[in-house]
């Protein structure tokens, strides 16, 4: 079925991310592993390109597109090349950016976006705990009020992009007796006395993308810092979950679906026993159950596309997309790897290494016994 | 989501499906058990309601909608109802009528088509014949030219319809050397000498679907009962089959649907060990993955939908509709038995009824294995 | 694999109940369907041939055999006949027998037992409520004291052998404040005043098998009618519920094996597209898959049976036989019928009336769910 | 179910490679999993304490044992510390060594068996090639005759121990004509000219396993060289794939049932929301059926152990172990990942290490395809 969202203005742009794919990932692809983390020259050339800043609004040096398909195009695309890739940039455009959009001041405007929009200020969002993960009520990480400044103790890990981020929007307990009422958001600039970052955790896939741990230690911020209301860190999250979990889903369905196309052609061309072995009943079978589940998946995440970008999302709709989405990804992807024999188990091939990326896809951004929960609790039980 | 591809019109003609089943259907539901059929005073009702002839011109008695949402509508109304209903009707209505309406003659138009608006004329498709399901190059009922007439000579069977039918629509081999190029369409009126019926067959579910064996012995046919062309059988049953592949779909999907709301509700009520049943988590987290497998495969179907109103549903998004939504059936009602308990093997109850009516859909119209094959086809392998 | 835990004894009574079969059920499987349940000629036939008293002492005129392999045999060639068979016989003679014998006064062993090994005294066991399936907790009936009488009052439903038994050990409140702790058994003669029972219930399957409920309004008992100790009626049926089980788990598998066995036949023999369908790959390989799941869980069943004829089968591992094999037959026969094409849809074949019948496997006997709370309940959860 | 198979010298047996895990394996870990492989220290260690020589005859320094149940313990031991150590260690002493002992002249025999059996000569077995999996007939690599020698030409893939074995087992065609009987078994040393070998493969998982490419280039043999019967390879091989299929199921189970026990464990402690995690609902269901699960599968493993220890394996029931026990580990560590969270995906964490392990072992040895084909055949498909 031919998809049927997008206009020629987004397969535009689509050719735009092609040709940045081409041109600055693909050749680098080998240094990115070995160094475990994308270096600053990718992020500025993709901020060059304007990939960067299609939430910041023109005025700050954004694309200010105003149309979630640009950033579905966009993830689309780097999925293509890999899981890490959506993840990292995504942190950054899709996640970060519409916070430090929607809830500043027009000072903290001009303070960042026009640096998240070119790549010279790298950012991550800084929620989950060592202790709990899911579980915002959890929160440990405080921020005391010490005369007019806010003093940040507690630590953060599994932060994708912690390695190497500029900026942190770090969820933090102002009122401790509030619970989920009492969490402040701070934009935590890490170059601030009291920050500092574990190692690279060492991780199943994504080798790409840097994660770490990140630590506070008597770390003072100014109410300048502070990143919308006070107390009302939880509310302004939640606000932000349709769209981050939008994007997983957008990334776990084109990451599967383009290692699925790749497997389908080696199907057709690896022989055994003398013939295809995409030919063997077997195969051809499971092959066209893959291809169903990716179709039949790609119709939901494509109404859900459209209905953010009217901005009418519900954030039950997100879970199902994410939920399923990672659920079809490992699947397909699991399937993949067997197609392609003891090959499947080599690192060298991309199967190998996608197969291990989307692992994660279950688990992070609100696991998906996280989206079954709301999604139960929606139907009234 | 909401779904998007009605308007008022396709709601309006909605209400009044609704209507016509409220009056003439809900009442009647332990008569057409009893039965084990459709009562022909159910037929002449629909017809006079306008429901029978979404598919036949005007002039001819019908509505002439043109717009196949218009059957998706009627579908998914009768769906909610029993699976059994929107089989008998989608049969006649939108798997005969088409043949009837597009490969016809003038005169066969006028001689059949009014019947079929009316419902006074009850219609049945006769392939599948006892030695080979889904293997029409094995079709071994043969018509032989003696003089300008055909002999018909063979047998069918699991015709829905078929008990009561006026008109059978019969594939028979005209060129026996010719394997698939050689069948030819006939339309055969039951009231010929040489037609007889075996008894209403005994099916797992759907009993109000009357199902039956057909006989032809030495039954005389001239050209004016040739429907379509000469040896061009199979090439018509192909074009036809993306439309039946797609009912199947859409009432897979709508009568699961129905279920699962109705489950929703018993677990919410119906409680255990001191809290209602749906709020076990296991239980919340099962029907949270129901609804949205079912939400998920709506969207397909709704894209398939408006991709037949466009004329543009390939057979292959075609076979996986009717695959996909038949396992989607088949899964989700094995659920629904299960939370209801014991009462779920309880005739009485409606989600056991389901559970059984629906076990065909994976094997009807082309089993869900000749799906697979003919997508795995279509990849190339 | 050659299966190892039965000698000479177990399979010379094997062939004594083959013959019984074929003598006496096989010839009037018909009207046992029609009759929706098994004549007293049936019984009173079985008795005589010695295989309702394998529980019995032999000085009541049962075969005392103290080794529940032979019960295991008995249980698999009734279940290779259909599933409602073991299931009659079962709660007849594993079930029910086990409470009159080791529970009871000799007065009572005297009066009942004689009678459950000849088959004159069919019994029942009436436990599960129309309020609440699995709970026991919440038991309504209530046995009140009045004078030396206890007044019986209430229902039990979805009671196998219910419309015929002679005598009902009934789960009654005898102390409402305490909870489980206040429930005791009661053996009610069905001849009593105040006992009547509700129509045959109408099952999805297993027709020969009459299932109904039970009704006692002010049905008087004295202490002679109390099986077991006062207010202990929980735990006896605790005691009980592994040999139950098992039982289930025996005949589930056995069943499921049987009609895979007759499904490979068909698929060596029933021929498509020119060749035998168990020869496409999907299909052979998804009998070896079918193969292996009854080879892997014949072990694991047998390994209980052993362990039951040492009395050392945990309540725990009767669990885990319970559900798995309730799915694993589920899950075989739902291939089975796929196998069977068209033909699978019809009541007229085994496989039809084998997956209809099977469906109510996951629930009965403590349902899967319950099954899954036990056992995690063990794992210290 | 306690498991009743093993007697007091394989538990005393147990004992010693336990400690032998515990002083020479574990705290050299790390360095395993660095050095892309195991020392030969490692080697000499296991030969010391008597690991190696099981299949060895005792005057050849082995232990002798001539019973598996000692070969199905030592794999269980290691496969509780990763799934590199039994396959490293299970390719030199359960899959070379059989050959070695069986198919050799005296000569052979003292020439490799002391070196086994002590680990100063270190074994593998070339079979796989690049071009072809599984499919043995399509075996190009060739050993000419010239004079009264052998010349060895080809490459093999994916070979265990490949990069550091002193003696490689290599499937060589000898009569192209002949096709699988054409093939013959060679001894080949590794320090022979013309021998040499790739770099180690990067794999997904199993670090610690040396996995290599071999090619042979004009390397001279004698008849000495040969193993077994001249063209006769491909029934050698046969003759020992029950063996080694059963090693893995031993393995593949043994390894899944370790880390499920570690994640119960972590699950009882581990709190979110509040509670242990394990105590919610859908963990505790789960951890249920992944017990089940494994219990089930070592009855089967067990009976099939049993039977190999009485030389009564048949090839169908090894091929039915080890896909099935694959899958059954390739499950449950999926699930065990899940219930670990975020640090399910961090390669610190067994779980992670475990996951990726085990993820060749539906590929190597036969892949569960092969298996499938095998066992459907069987049932005359």
């Amino acid at each position: 079925m031919k998809r049927a969202i997008y206009d020629e203005d987004h397969e535009a742009f689509r050719a735009s991310v092609k040709e940045f794919v081409d041109r600055s990932v693909t050749p680098h692809a080998e240094e990115h592993l070995e160094a475990k983390g994308l270096p600053r020259d990718f992020w500025l050339e993709a901020g060059k390109q304007g990939l960067l800043g299609l939430e910041v609004p023109e005025q700050y040096g954004g694309m200010g597109a105003g149309d979630y398909r640009f950033n579905a195009v966009l993830t689309e695309e780097l999925s293509k090349v890999n899981a890490s890739l959506p993840s990292c940039v995504g942190i950054h455009s899709d996640i970060v950016a519409p916070y430090l959009v929607e809830l500043t001041t027009e000072e903290q405007r001009q303070r960042w976006l026009p640096g998240v929009a070119s790549g010279e200020l790298l950012t991550a969002i800084g929620m989950t705990e060592p202790s709990g993960g899911s579980d915002l009520a959890a929160l440990k990480t405080t921020a005391v009020r010490d005369g007019d400044q806010w003093v940040l103790n507690g630590s953060k890990t599994f932060i994708t992009n912690g390695y190497s981020a500029d900026l942190v929007v770090v969820a933090a307990r102002t009122s401790p007796e509030k619970k989920a009422k009492g969490i402040t958001l701070f934009g935590v600039s890490t170059s601030l006395p009291g920050f500092s970052r574990g190692r690279k955790l060492d991780k199943v896939g994504q080798p790409e993308s840097d994660t770490a741990e990140l630590f506070f230690e008597d770390l003072r911020l100014t109410d300048d810092d502070v990143v919308g209301e006070l107390d009302q860190g939880f509310i302004h999250m939640m606000q932000n979950l349709p769209q981050e979990r939008l994007n997983c889903a957008v990334s776990n369905l084109a990451h599967a679906k383009q290692i699925l196309a790749e497997t389908i052609v080696y199907a057709q061309e690896r022989k055994a026993f003398g013939q295809g072995i995409g030919s063997f009943q077997h195969n051809k079978f499971l092959l066209a159950e893959l291809v169903t589940q990716i179709d039949v998946t790609q119709s939901f995440v494509d109404e859900c596309v459209l209905a953010h970008t009217r901005a009418e999302l519900t954030p039950i709709d997100a879970a199902k997309a994410k939920w399923w989405t990672s659920q079809v990804q490992n699947d397909v992807l699991d399937h993949c790897v067997q197609l392609h024999g003891g090959y499947g188990f080599m690192n060298e091939y991309r199967v190998a290494r996608a197969w291990k990326d989307a692992r994660v896809s279950k688990i992070w951004a609100g696991s998906n016994e996280i989206m079954k929960e709301l999604i139960g609790r929606d139907l009234g039980l």
